[in-house]
């Protein structure tokens, strides 16, 4: 090798809807090591489900404070030939570019890192590869060569025009809602465990308080705060502040979304019970929803 | 690590049909570790089915283009214990080493890069691993060391015995024919997507000309050239010419294959109609046919 | 990049449960990148069944001896939330350092490489990352940490409590058994093609002779020694010592898994036949079992 060469970026964290089974994750990183030989690729993961934008957003916001600074590369596409722009977005005054289309695909990532402080289309094909004749593969040919000339040192400014951050595609996180005492989540993600990950924080599960019934289609079950997998029982369902500090409902050594027959987007109806008499909490009234009573 | 070392290749591309559930993808990285650190593996993918040589020839031949200069790793060996050759194919006048069975799998990406200008058979056992009373695995014991001997610098001819490249063992690829107006074509491949590619280029969907009859088992569908997987409109299939060069038929945000039950290998019969009236169109009958109106 | 460092490890083997479908296996990548950007990350496999840490136990095993030298990151764990404890492992001296759960998950291949010559639990928490207020991941918050940490020269006495390496939860590997002259074996694995590995080394099978009969729940089948795959002969079950040294079932191009209806942790049964009289064979009753003729 000769001597290294000191990048602008020295990452690019890649994920996407490709799966493994065909050739397009390892030709996207051909692509970037014959333009930025130096630079590392750490794969995330590249089985989100098939144009789950939604899945791929949730993927990249739980993995997003552990990622190295530099690039990310996202491929998550349903409008593979259709006119949505091809973006990078640029994070914390350069620390992060993020690279691939804007269908909302990085909003709660850049969120969760402070916004966006810059954005460009990527309108110069200069840094793309050539495509006369074929249909694009816009990450093989835009996203993966534009990742490396950044990697490179090529200023964001001239791999495509500046547009407004704040006109980039929102995401379509759901937001939890209260009716009464009632709170209606969402299931966000089901883990390879089939642990049931809900778009509930730590300070929603304290207004909730420690025992919960859980309504998801036509499933009624008792669950109960656990401090760790192992404390929550034999035949019991759980409540967990997950290593994301988000509220899972898990079972001990099995699936709690088998168990409740549950899958990704469902609603889920948590109300508050005080343990064996199932009476509400005062605390769920009084400290978030007093005027609901 | 000790000051970087000037390898005759600084990259293996590598594919198999080792699937990623056992071990064997991540032993034969750990054996071209061992014996070139600083090599670097590119995967191509490990999810060719089991012994199918053509799938995974395809998959080389769809990736060649994009691939690093360097060595080409490549496993799908039905005849694991037979007497099928171990080779290293050369391309390029050295500019790439193909390494693995001489079973065909190599030969449709050798012959689009240009054809190979040397070959060996892999005899020279001071570069393989030692597998004294243990069935050979040739992707471990002799693939690998190879590949990592030849990234070192070890001539080509070192490995092996020099053999004639016109008889290595020839690829499989099917050509499409025509009778009559008729085209019979075969799926090569269907993509995560359901994309349905044929064995047909551009130019020949010239002279097929917009609008055909497709035939695929009982199914018959009138399908139309779109300029991108979104110009297909709901419902229609679309005659795509894909992000390789290639005829794929498609639908708009689904699976082509899963409507028209198709897989790898099937025939598919394109008929030219003109647009509603599904008379043939001129074109198909002159160009390239005239003898057989 | 910076200039290359000095790194006491500089391959970390990493193999767990985590599947590659969620972000867990990039986001332990990335916590080692971030601490050690110059230590290398082989994947084993992440394919082990969810806490199956039997078969995470025996992939290691099959690994040991091809994997370089350095840092074993392993995530088998069922426990998660229970007080078991986390250890680094070293073996050879200092030669290499395995680091996870203590529940039996190395045993087997510690044991193959010679023993333990020290071990510590890891209770130093300032070499994990943070993480309170949620449930702990051990994979990304201590054993990702600390395996960069070792890479990057910290001792292992730094980042915990000396342990005694004899008193480690030791693994389960079943050991075959002699009835008279039937073994009793227990299938290890299946591996990607359908081959049926036993816990049977080449010296047993020297004293089971050639030809054998093998019972597995209901189906009872002949079976005779092969060299290789492809002296088996359509229809017949081989008897090949496989690319490991120990036993394995197969059939000729295609699953022998399937064919005998088998699956990881069933019985086998092989008693000693004579070719075609299925008599019993001699040797395998005096050489180590003349007291039960």
């Amino acid at each position: 090798m000769s001597p290294v060469p000191t990048l602008r970026y020295d990452t690019i964290s890649f994920f996407s809807d490709y799966g493994t089974a065909d050739e397009f994750v390892g030709v996207v990183k051909a692509v970037i090591r014959s333009l930025s030989p130096d630079a590392v690729v750490i794969d995330i993961t590249h089985e989100i489900a098939a144009h789950d934008v939604r899945a791929g957003g949730l993927a990249l916001a739980r993995s997003a404070q552990f990622l190295n600074p530099g690039v990310v590369l996202g491929v998550v596409d349903p409008g593979v030939g259709t006119e949505r722009r091809h973006v990078a977005i640029e994070v914390g005054d350069g620390a992060s570019v993020l690279v691939g289309p804007d269908n909302g695909l990085f909003a709660s990532a850049v969120a969760l890192v402070g916004g966006a402080t810059a954005a460009v289309e990527l309108v110069n094909s200069e840094y793309h590869l050539p495509h006369e004749g074929i249909t694009l593969d816009a990450g093989r040919d835009i996203y993966a060569p534009v990742a490396a000339h950044l990697c490179n040192g090529v200023p964001l400014t001239n791999v495509g025009n500046a547009i407004d951050p704040g006109l980039l595609v929102p995401g379509v996180l759901p937001v939890s809602e209260f009716e009464g005492e009632t709170l209606t989540a969402e299931v966000l993600w089901i883990d390879r465990f089939g642990n049931v990950q809900l778009n509930i924080g730590a300070d929603d599960l304290e207004v909730l308080g420690d025992h919960l019934r859980i309504e998801v289609g036509s499933t009624i079950r008792a669950a109960s705060r656990a401090a760790s997998f192992d404390a929550i029982g034999p035949g019991a369902v759980g409540l967990i502040v997950d290593s994301y500090g988000l509220l899972a409902l898990a079972v001990q050594r099995g699936s709690a979304a088998e168990e409740l027959v549950v899958s990704a987007g469902d609603a889920v109806r948590l109300t508050p019970t005080s343990g064996n008499s199932r009476a509400t909490t005062p605390v769920s009234l009084t400290s978030r929803h007093g005027d609901e009573v």
